[in-house]
């Protein structure tokens, strides 16, 4: 059976768990957190999670173990058949990885975990989110979902990456990325009703002070 | 005929543009710099180079456009057929990219343009790097290619990555990232006399002085 190792407050880890729901794809969870334990690193060589354990062995990096899924695996498509749609659809997925969670992320130390991020590092990620999310309103469709009328990769990035990037952008920047993307609060709407997500949800809210905690003991 | 946008001393112009010489496609190239111009924002939404204009519309971010090539067009396969070996590559591609260019890239101002990078963010880049070297050296192959015995798409992102990565680490922190990787040598030698690999370094010399020129004259 697949197993996905990983933990349920991570943003990543959280992308493909919402794929193997909606595929109704059967998997365990191995709870892991990221490290540089060479046992660990045997598995993830970049220490990070999530990572998807399958038959023929280990694979890592995101969007890459949702490509994965989506050749290998049956139940419902997360990507168009057209090769052109979906290029479209892994395009979006890309610039919400590199221009909105990847400079959020450079300031989740200050924000989530009591630290305290260089301004020159805050003041470039606030640059980049709002060319990010200006380009996300330039490409995206929101007709309810990120890529079109149907659920897609983009909307996995989007769902686990957007809500980070607006916590970041009010607390250091007051800025309300939210207001600035026309039907992303309706999908976040939509998506607050679908079973599948709720269970993420909870499952993280469960784990949510003990890793806080254990974040801000660790620095 | 497919027509690819960016200019010749982008790296990942030159990604694809590689892709699309091993393959043996037809192209042609239109040159044209990253803007914020909204006339170039509506073929990119990032307003980044390269994109890949196709008879369907227009494809942005490099592994997307090398993923749609993989997937229409003819010529030598640039990814394994068995979806466990593909997903692979992409690993190795995304890693490449994640944590070794971007990281260098955070650097490109002060090492190649004659600006100043803060001391936070040229911190952060060192260790990103070292650790991004470090998961490339427990993952690839370079036997003699990134991926193993054929080349990939893996090669494409390291060829047009390493070098610049390496320029930064020894400008900047006085580190050998070369001698980090047993076998990196050994491709870019074996690269040198790949004709198609040539023709990119020609047109990417050519270009290399004004290029550098019109960057300095913009800060």
């Amino acid at each position: 059976m697949l197993k996905l190792h990983g933990f349920a407050v991570s943003n990543y880890f959280n992308m493909v768990k919402l794929a193997l729901l909606e595929k109704g794809l059967a998997f365990e969870v191995n709870t892991v957190h990221p490290s540089q334990d060479e046992n660990f690193l045997a598995l993830s060589p970049r220490g990070k999670v999530p990572c998807l354990e399958t038959e023929h062995g280990i694979i890592n990096e995101t969007n890459v173990i949702l490509e994965y899924l989506e050749e290998t695996q049956g139940g419902k498509p997360l990507l168009p058949q057209d090769p052109f749609a979906r290029a479209r659809v892994r395009a979006l997925t890309k610039e919400i990885e590199l221009y909105i969670e990847l400079p959020a992320r450079s300031c989740y130390p200050e924000v989530f975990f009591g630290g305290q991020v260089d301004q020159a590092i805050k003041d470039k990620a606030r640059a980049e989110l709002l060319l990010g999310v200006a380009a996300l309103k330039r490409h995206a469709s929101f007709a309810p979902y990120v890529a079109g009328s149907e659920l897609s990769i983009a909307d996995l990035m989007f769902l686990y990456s957007f809500d980070l990037a607006c916590t970041v952008a009010k607390k250091l920047f007051d800025l309300d990325l939210m207001a600035e993307l026309p039907g992303a609060r309706e999908l976040f709407g939509l998506m607050a009703q679908n079973p599948n997500f709720k269970q993420i949800e909870a499952d993280k809210n469960a784990e949510m002070a003990a890793f806080i905690a254990a974040a801000k003991a660790k620095r």
